[in-house]
Order: structure tokens, then sequence, then C-alpha cells
């Protein structure tokens, strides 16, 4: 064969399932692996009796291409994917492209993308959503890069993407260079702030309503069915109702010590870089950290006394109104992850359809929701929209579950249980409302101790003041600096 | 002059009023800055008639200078310093010593410091705090890098720092090559959240209590007379009482956006790449991002309504639970930068006195406090004290402001005032002494759609399980990986 349609390079699971699902949508595919036996097993394993091509060498790889070649990377995120670069670089020639579909932080691809197109070839980094399970299925898919490439890969990536509603490919062209690793981290951030959501109100449930597993189940299952429907919440139920072999709740002989592989951390990091308040993610990632620190917890947990419990007397309507916050605290999270995609789209200028990346996560990856479809909706409506919370479904949806929200951060507050992320949603939500915040102190504190200068509120905006505030009598200093 | 005990290049305010402290404890200082015209005007103005030797080249700086000789920098952080110090390179000779005291990025301080030394010359990277006023009468001093120039330095920085209790200099030995300021980076992401806890607590006095600014200035007054005693506190005092000209208070015409200069981000970052969880420093960064906005908030004012004000009954009783609430959200704060320089220190092998840091801040800087030195007393005590919150005094503190906080935090949330650090502080105290966290439902999450295996609590630590979620009948697949 010398005219595989596609290649891919890097045959651990993901990459596998990835040329399964290729072909099955009618692609030929040419593979390559670095430890060259994984490739005949593969051919005459799972790629048995299919339009796949085991290479044993960049330069056979090479040849089986059709041109212009297009070969996908499927390697762990870091060097070797730098490495795998500088051989397809020789093995292939100007006008190829070369597609990284790891999880890949968002400046390197940056920086692949512009030393692969010194060299003449095209560049795409993608990301890729859905787990093992999703790249065999149809994932959700979000690449960038040259745009030059799109043309010749989108027929593939859009064949073998999740589809939404209408049929929709949950893939499309995101950006230039980064973008589509960008977009793919805060996908990953959104998901570890949904989790985390999930997680408190599981907790609140079963440490304050004292609901068992089998009621907690009922709950995802009747929250599943409406505005909350994801993914996420229907494994939640499953999970909640899965029994261990004594017949008891699975789920709670699991150790509470959260892992995580770096992509939450970078959406912070991100946050803070931008200076986007990303506070939901930046707890949901924190949370992991304490989570993890099990054994001095539990040496605490025996200093510190619980505060006494006041259980709601309504328990079905306490319920609900944690319905209500889990879904007030989904808004501001993904409000806030879309606004580090504005923020980093001026910067890189970007030009991000919000939308469309909604229908993207739509179907396919782990945040999968019906929530991404009203999401489009206010995109769709208004592209340059400001805020998330600024679009009147989401406004009037936040309007009405506010009541609850903060009857369920107070009852967590007064009832010793910890729910970072629900409630530091809620700080930022009084926050972002607030036409005036405290922050006019903290100017004077600066311009006390550091002459750092303060705007008024009294003045029109760029003219900047300082007061000698150790001076008595009252007396402003007010000079005029151009900063 | 050839025997100049120091050098100092950079001559903005602050290297100027180093300089002239330097000279009042009776050390010769030679001065040399890149725009030449200011060191004549420096040495006939507020040098006049002082030991200062000012010099117009590099050549000339380094032969006014006793050997070995001591240069330091205080240039803008970045390329400037990176200048300067090739500069120096140029000029010195091996053992001679350059030290950079701005607020250069520790992970740069690392790289310096071991190229310094790769030239056969010393290097010292000192965080300087107290602003242009402790520059001049005594400011905190937290000098890291080559440990053989410290006997060389140290009297002469000992000698110009703040002092605490017992004439005790605020300045000593930190660690290796950038553990200054790396230390002194955390301090000034302490001080991003004592600011915004004092800002939230004085919005929750002007926007729920409905104090006047004489009230609040008042409260403040009180409140630095006992366990908050703080210098912050201090002029947060004088702040609230100061007058504009029009005799009303002149916070109250401040615009209410902050800025920021960097410092409280990298403490953010670090607490993200080493996997400690800054909660509180993290929601202070990221309220001055949010108070920057500006405008759409003013937009978003008017779209939310606010939730009906409860106004507590007892005002005088509140406003004590607002203190203790400070109180703790300030250990909470404090413990969480101590567990950063822990892991930093574990990291890069920094052998830190965590009760002499505690030392250091509590004189000359912007968060010297009397609390300090309880710090520093629980650190002398147990010098691998694991989390002060573990501390004796700080656990009964913490015990005892624990009802008073979950008021406070409850009453904020319940009034729509956005008070994040003082939640983010509960809601980590709260994780922080929970046996059990939700996170073993999160790691459920994580082994169904990811297969990432999860622990249990019924077998030993590092046996890792994984279950197939979708499968019939309950059967667990319990197989063991090695990761």
């Amino acid at each position: 064969m010398s005219n595989a349609d596609i290649g891919l390079i890097g045959l651990a699971v993901m990459g596998e399932n990835l040329v399964l699902n290729m072909e099955s949508k009618g692609f030929s595919v040419a593979v390559f692996n670095r430890t060259v036996s994984k490739v005949d097993d593969f051919v005459k394993g799972r790629g048995a009796g299919k339009k796949i091509s085991g290479c044993h060498s960049m330069e056979e790889f090479a040849s089986a291409l059709s041109k212009p070649r297009k070969a996908m990377i499927m390697v762990k995120a870091g060097q070797a994917v730098d490495d795998t670069i500088e051989q397809l670089l020789e093995a292939f020639e100007p006008g190829d492209i070369i597609i990284d579909g790891g999880n890949s932080n968002y400046q390197d691809t940056i920086r692949r993308t512009a030393y692969v197109e010194s060299k003449g070839l095209l560049y795409i980094g993608t990301g890729v959503s859905g787990g093992e399970e999703g790249a065999l299925t149809g994932p959700s898919i979000m690449p960038g890069g040259s745009k030059a490439a799109w043309p010749f890969v989108k027929p593939i990536l859009q064949a073998i993407s999740a589809k939404a509603d209408g049929n929709i490919p949950c893939c499309d062209w995101v950006g230039e260079n980064g973008a589509g690793h960008f977009v793919k981290m805060v996908h990953n951030g959104i998901e570890y702030g949904d989790m985390q959501l999930i997680c408190e109100t599981y907790d609140i449930m079963k440490n304050l309503l004292g609901l068992s597993y089998e009621e907690m189940g009922n709950v995802f299952e009747e929250w599943n069915k409406a505005e909350l429907n994801s993914y996420l919440v229907e494994i939640t139920r499953d999970i909640l109702r899965f029994k261990d072999e004594d017949g008891k709740a699975l789920a709670e002989k699991i150790l509470d010590t959260a892992g995580q592989k770096g992509t939450g951390k970078w959406t912070g990091i991100a946050a803070l870089e931008f200076g986007v308040p990303l506070t939901l993610i930046g707890e949901a990632v924190f949370a992991r950290c304490l989570s993890a620190a099990k054994d001095e917890r539990v040496r605490a947990s025996k200093i510190f006394a619980s505060p006494g419990k006041t259980i709601p007397a309504d328990k079905k309507a306490f319920i609900d109104d944690i319905r209500k916050a889990l879904y007030a605290a989904k808004v501001v999270s993904y409000a806030q992850g879309y606004l580090l995609m504005r923020e980093a789209a001026k910067e890189y200028k970007w030009n991000l359809n919000y939308g469309g990346i909604a229908l993207m996560w739509r179907g396919g990856c782990i945040i999968r929701s019906a929530f991404l479809g009203k999401i489009k909706e206010a995109f769709d409506k208004k592209p340059d929209l400001e805020n998330l919370l600024l679009d009147p479904f989401f406004s009037k949806a936040i309007g009405e579950a506010q009541a609850s929200w903060r009857r369920v951060a107070a009852a967590a507050i007064s009832n010793g249980i910890s729910a970072p992320a629900l409630t530091a949603a809620l700080s930022y939500f009084d926050g972002y409302r607030s036409e005036r915040l405290p922050a006019n102190l903290l100017q004077a504190q600066r311009d006390y101790f550091g002459a750092h200068t303060y705007e008024r509120t009294d003045k029109k905006r760029g003219e900047f003041f300082h007061t000698n505030w150790t001076g008595h009598g009252g007396n402003t200093s007010a000079s005029t600096y151009t900063v």
C-alpha cells in the first residue's frame, strides 16, 4: 500500500482506537510505533483484515502515505512529541501535515506550529476528548494550528468525531497555532470543576441529609432527566448504585485521595497569567491536592471538633435546593472558562467560535451535556457575548436558583461541610454583580505603603492620585501621573 | 575613595533609600546608575556630605570597592538584572559578590546563582520588603543564594534591616539559590491575602451592618490593640478616618479597581505547580482581577437582584464575630503559605528556618504583626510542625473562633456580600479537618471514564483497583496495578 489516507504514530490504546475508528469510517491507515513489535501485534491482532498498513520504519511510513501526507502523533506529551516531529521532518516533505493528538501544553503547540511551518510543512495540534472509549466510537476533536492544513484533514477528523444533535460533527476548526490545545485544556479544567461540584452535592446529601447510596443514586437519576442531563451525572448515578461483592456500595470503599494529570493545573496557571478569575476551577484543582493529604487530614480530624448539625427540615425541598445550586455554580464555572478563552484569544489573536466550541463539547467528551446546547444557543444569538452570566437564559436561571444556592452554601458552612467550589462560585457571582467592591480600600492601602496611586469615582478614568496619608489636616496632594 | 564597603547600582527611590540607610549605619557606599546624570544628582543632592562615592562607569565602580567587592543591584526585575550582571562579571573578579535586591522571580534567581557561581563569583538574591519608607528606615531582608557570600554581607544587611523585639535583625540567611526570593514571593502572596481579608471585613461592616467610616475606623483601632495588631490594620484605621477636602471619607471616593504587580500571581502559580492548596491567596489574586472589570460589573449589577438583607440583631456581637473570622482566616492563609514554602524546600533542598522567616517578617515589612510572633513561637517549639493549624496555640484559637467565623461567612453568603477569601479559608479548614472527603466519588468517576484506577479504604495503600462499572451483576474486577 502506498496511498494510505492518513498515518498514525503511537500504538497505545488511544492510538489504536483512533486507527480502528478511522478505518471503520472507510479510511486506509498506515501505522508506526517506536517499539516496532507493537506494529505487528496490532496489525495481526485488533487490526487484522482491515485497511491498516503496518510500517517498520519512518521511511516506510512516509512512503505508505498519499500526498500531502497526514500523520497523527499519539505519543506521551512532552519530549516524545518533539522527537517524533524531528523524525517526521526528515522523512516527510514540504506541504505534508503533522497532527499532534495528545494532551500537549498549548504553548508547546504554538512553538511547534511555528517550527514545523518554518520547515515548509503544516502542523495541527488537536485536543481529543472522550477517553479510550471515545477514541474508538467518536471523540470530541478540537484542532488548531496551520489553517492551510484543515481542508485536508477535515473529512477524516469530522468523520471519526462524535456527532451532536442533527448529526453535526463535534469537531471543527478552532484557530491558529495553540488554539486547539488551549480549548482542550479549558475543557479539562471545566471537567475538574464539574466533577468537584458533583462531589460536593454528594457530600452534602450524604453527610448533612444522611441519604443512602440508593437514595442518592435516585437523586442523580432524576437530575439526569432535566437541565442537568449530562454524562457525568449519568455515570455518578451508576457509580452510586454500583454494589461491591458484599452488596454494599462500592463508592463508599474507595479511598478519598484524588489524582490528577496536570491539565487542571495548567488551566489555573493560564488563568493567573491572563488575570481571569477562574475561581471555581482553581478550587477544584486545590481540592484534589487537599484530598491527597489523607494522613494529615485524619490527624487534623481528631483535633478539630465539628459544629453541631442542623439538618434541613424538608429534605425533599433541600435536595431541590442542591440541584439548583449545582446548576448555578456550573453556569459560573463555564462562564469563567469562556472568559479565559476570550482573554487568550485576544492575546494570541485567535478568532474563536464560542458557539462552535460548545458544540464540539456537546458530544463525545466527558463534559458532554444538555447544558452545552444552551451555551451554544447563547453564543449563536450573540457571538460577542461578554459573559455567559449575562445571557438572558442563564441570567434568568441563576436568578431563579439564587435563593436555593445561598441556602445550600450557608448550610454547608454552618454545618462544617467543605464545599469550596459551590461557595467560590457564589462569591464570584456576588462579586461580579457588585457595582462596588471593597477594592477601593485595597487601593488606598497600596497608595499608603507603596505610593501606587489610585483613581477616583468622581474623576475620569486614567487620572491617578496619590495621598500623603500620614499627613495631618486632610490635605490631599492630587497630582496626576502618566502611567 | 577605593575602599567602599559596598556598592549599589540603580538609583530609583528604593535604591537611594537603601544607600542612605547603609551610610547612616556607618558604611561607605559607591553608587552607579545607567543614566549617569542621576549619580551626580544624588551625590550632590540627598547624598551630599555623606560617605557616598558617585561612579560614572562600571570600571570606576569596581575600583571604588574594597575586596571582595559587594554590589547590590536595585533595577527593574527581568532583563535589566541580567544585563547588569553581565557588566559586573566583566568589571569584577572571582570571589566578588553580586546581590540582587529587586523583586526577581525565584526561578531567575536559581538560574543566576548557578551562572554567576560558574564564573567564580558569588550571588545573592534577596527579598527586600517595606517599600520606600522601609528601605530608608529598616526593611525586612530575605537573602538567599551563594552561602559563602553570607559572612561578607551579613554585617551590612543586618545593620540596615528592621529590628524585631529584643533588637533582633529582621534579616537572616534563608537558603541556597532562589530561597530568598521564593520566601519574599510567599510574603507578597500573604500580603495579598491579608489585604483582601481586611477588605472583606470592611465590606461586611459597611454594607451589612451599615457602619460609618468613623465607626469602622474605631473598630480597626480596637482590633489593632489585640491579637490583630499589625501594620495593615493600623493603616486601615488611618485610611478609614482620612477625610477628603470636603470633610467626607476619602476612601469612599477611591475607585474600586485594584492593581497588582505580579508577585501574587507568581505565588498562585507556584502553588499550582507544587500542588499546595493555596486557596485564600488564589482568591485574593482573583478578587483583584474581578475588581478590575469595573464596567462589566456595573452592567451586571443592573441585571441581578440582590437578596433581601437580614441585618444581625446585635451589631456589637457581630463585629466581634467578624474579628474572630478575620483572625481564623488569617491563620489559614499563613498555614497555606508555610505549606508552600515547605513543598518548595523539599523540591529545591532548602533547609528553611520557618521560625526565622516569621521573625524576618516580624518587622519592617507590610505584613508585620504581633501574629508573626506567635508563628515564630510555634516553629521554635516544633521546627518540623506539619501545619500551622496543628500548633496548639493556633488550633485553640481557631477552635474558639470557629462558630463566629461560620456566622460571618454564612451571613455574607445569605446577604449577597462577596467574601471569597473568608469563605475559601473556611472551606479549606473544613476540608482539612475532614477524615473523609468526597474524593472517593471523584476517583470512581475517573476510573469509570478513564480507567485511572483507585485505592480502597479496606486495602493497604499502593494497591490499585479498576472496576468494570458498566458491567452487570456487581462483579468487580479487582486487578492490582503497579503504577
